[in-house]
């Protein structure tokens, strides 16, 4: 029959080998069983290996065949090649000695987790292509929001990143500022003038990235002055509101920072949110990193005034032992977000009687992944005592390591430490007056440390200068490896002053 | 000395429990053993659970608490809900009798890579934050480039799904067709008109995301007119362009598809690239499902003509047995791209002596998840003949199928073929002068089948009418599934008429 049907005639590859379908069952287990066993060695001791790859540019890449095999290899060959050439060219983020950017980690039911999320392969476009994607992701970021303190106004939507929720945030305040966007754009329009959001000198990239997509340009981005503590300056936002107002610009919308990423200085959300309800623009907090520390005794106020904010976003890929990527979006206009992105093709319309929620509709992508399951998962194993000690320790130890700098005459910290993340620099007291050669030093200091291979320390430039950044927030990382971090610290200034 | 660095003072809950850390290492291995046997049970015999989940709105959310656990609870509790509340609200797309929408599937070398990538958790905005990330990205596109035929111009990204990827190819076209928009954006500029992006009535949704979100308009989106076939009509597009620039407008970018979603329709990509290269236009191709077949003996002409193409997606989350979500971005521009969003905070500085590639650089999101590695896998496990095997298999049976329709008397088939998807309807003789008693038949049918659990159709609008979707694409699925959906659908339309 199918010689008959199959236009394209006959295929000799399909009688070489008539075995199609997926690996082979046993094959599977075996192999499933053995990775266990590997993760499980990999993740006990990741001490083992240097925290940043060793490798050269071009030495992965350079290691492996330039096509596909034809035929299927064995997963012991796989594997093989997975110790051989993956590992190395890793930098472990799971190494207790990860200090640098956010030293965000996975944990055992996230990892579960998502091998199960990935062998389910489900994908929550709509309720009906599995009713527990949509749903589980309210619960999950219902006790998300319950845990962080903030209203039930607030609705949620799992997205990849916090780019990309920023990007939803400011695309939402974008139809809101200005007329009809969503139908007519805002390119050769005599009715619109140029669209001005407003964030601190120090709010992430993301926001440059989002008005740059939404066609806003760099230009509309006004960045604000922040104070000593680097908190974006509310009288500088008011005043650059009303000046562009004079101007004839159209502002839309100000992002505020609880943890910037630089030094976690949080900008002041309540006095932000006066300004912003009283000149109508959408206030969207970045709590990407910060946000879970609300949750902590002694740091209920990390959130003040964002239950004001008219969209939210924190990441529990970064400080809640959640695997990359899994971005909490909440926000007090969800329909409004709706109104700007939500279409439905044909193909795409859904017979249920009554009325569900659709994820395609809060956004840009059209197929999303069962993340709500490692949340879910993360927090259920953990429980939110077990979350609010493993965040109040590392605040512990950042404290800590805070107080080493401050009382040592060879460091110096250059700036306040409210969570994780201590900023800091070498500062011998012979070069004090000299800051390139500080910066010099401190510039050399950092790739001798991450040399060594046991910490990975990332920097920042703060007022114009080179600056250390060690951040705290790995499951596994311990006073022992923070106290190991600042020995290796002192040990190579030594030695780079010396040579 | 934690007591005097601490300025939050005494912390009770650090005293009543020491043990912070990761799951207990045993605990992971026992849970990871046990979810080795699970997994491996449920993808065995995915045919024990309805595909379509038969749980009521509210149903999965209201089963469970409001709030998360305050202590941490045992896995078996864990795995226990997943057995009693997971799995039930799972539209199961791991069943070989899910025939809807693209019947995309994971497969067992994807579902290790995502295990270990999850382990890992390794973020590769940077080259630096593992260099392996970046590389092998680059060896795993460039293995499914050249099974693809496509010319090395093209440097290739990992994104999410085709809306994001097809998100940058416009943002990029955007920046291509209009003066310095990164930095000045399009609002209230004088010196830009409007800005049109072209597609096929039948192109995807995501085309219309991407102008709205660019700020470019859903009025923006000019649909061009299909042929009796379903495809772009290259005379209507270039009548379009023309209507266009005379009425002052600015053409940007054509979006054409191969494969679209309804019919699987074929754009006439080589006429295009014609109009687009005289029109300096951008041209980018949608093959997010249909892009694979390109490999298959028989089917090398799938993409004729997109090697003139800027910019082109194809989606192994879709017919590549890859894990939701990675889709394939290939630009011959990808300077472009970058010069559109690219910029480096103070704290992502890099410190290579070298030029090394930062993903981070290629589009909105910072983070990138490790998403090569299950491509990598997957092309080695199968080999490049043991894929096309697969998709030749698939096609073959749309072919039988197709035969079956086109020789019964009570079915009728809508499109063309050219792949795996087969639109048809039920078109008893007694009803064929009456239209809207068929498109009640065809969704009372649609219901009927889909209710039996043993299979799941989906459905489009063809020419305003009803139409019912057979697509075939999993891993799983066998000449004998497909002749039970044709069994079911000739029983079930008895039924139905009947009643």
């Amino acid at each position: 029959m199918s010689d008959d049907l199959n236009d394209h005639g006959d295929n000799p590859i399909l009688d070489t080998e008539p075995t199609l379908g997926d690996m082979d069952p046993a094959e599977f287990r075996r192999a499933g069983h053995q990775l266990v066993d590997w993760i499980s060695r990999y993740l006990e001791n990741p001490e083992q290996y240097p925290v940043l790859s060793r490798v050269q540019p071009g030495d992965c890449r350079d290691a492996l065949p330039t096509t596909a095999p034809v035929s299927g290899e064995g997963w012991d060959e796989i594997l093989a090649d997975v110790n051989q050439l993956i590992v190395p060219g890793l930098t472990h983020w799971n190494h207790p000695g990860f200090f640098a950017y956010f030293a965000i980690s996975g944990s055992g039911p996230g990892i579960l987790a998502e091998f199960l999320s990935a062998a389910f392969n489900a994908q929550g476009m709509l309720w009906r292509t599995s009713p527990v994607i949509t749903e589980l992701e309210e619960v999950a970021l219902t006790w998300l929001r319950r845990l962080l303190g903030l209203p039930d106004v607030f609705e949620g939507v799992i997205y990849d990143t916090a780019s990309i929720a920023t990007l939803h945030a400011l695309a939402a305040a974008r139809e809101a500022g200005a007329p009809n966007v969503r139908e007519r754009g805002i390119a050769g329009r005599s009715d619109i003038t140029p669209l001005r959001v407003y964030c601190s000198e120090h709010a992430h990239s993301s926001v440059d990235k989002a008005v740059i997509t939404l066609g806003l340009g760099h230009t509309g981005l006004q960045r604000i002055e922040v104070d000593s503590e680097f908190k974006m300056r509310p009288d500088l936002l008011a005043a650059a509101i009303k000046s562009d107002r004079e101007s004839g610009l159209t502002p839309v919308a100000v992002v505020a920072t609880v943890g910037t990423t630089a030094v976690t200085s949080v900008d002041p959300v309540p006095a932000i949110a006066d300004i912003c309800i009283r000149e109508r623009l959408w206030l969207h907090v970045d709590a990407a990193y910060a946000g879970p520390a609300a949750m902590v005794p002694g740091w209920e106020d990390t959130l003040l005034g964002c239950d004001r904010a008219d969209s939210f976003v924190v990441n529990p890929h970064k400080w809640l032992f959640t695997p990359f990527d899994l971005s909490a979006f909440y926000c007090r206009h969800m329909d409004q977000l709706r109104q700007t992105f939500a279409l439905t093709p044909d193909y795409l319309q859904s017979l249920e009687s009554g009325p569900v929620r659709n994820l395609m509709d809060t956004g840009v992508q059209l197929g999303r992944r069962f993340r709500a399951l490692k949340l879910w998962m993360v927090l259920r194993h953990f429980g939110a005592d077990g979350i609010r000690r493993r965040l109040a320790e590392h605040m512990r130890l950042a404290q800590l390591f805070s107080g080493w700098i401050d009382t040592s005459d060879q460091f110096e910290r250059l700036a306040p430490v409210p969570f994780s993340v201590v900023c800091f620099r070498a500062a011998p007291a012979n070069l004090l007056d000299d800051p390139d050669a500080l910066d010099e030093l401190n510039a050399r200091l950092l790739d001798s440390v991450n040399a060594t291979g046991d910490v990975f320390l990332s920097h920042t430039q703060l007022a114009g200068r080179f600056a250390l950044r060690l951040a705290i927030g790995h499951i596994r990382t311990t006073e022992k490896h923070v106290a190991q971090a600042w020995h290796l610290l002192q040990r190579q200034l030594t030695v780079v002053t010396e040579t």
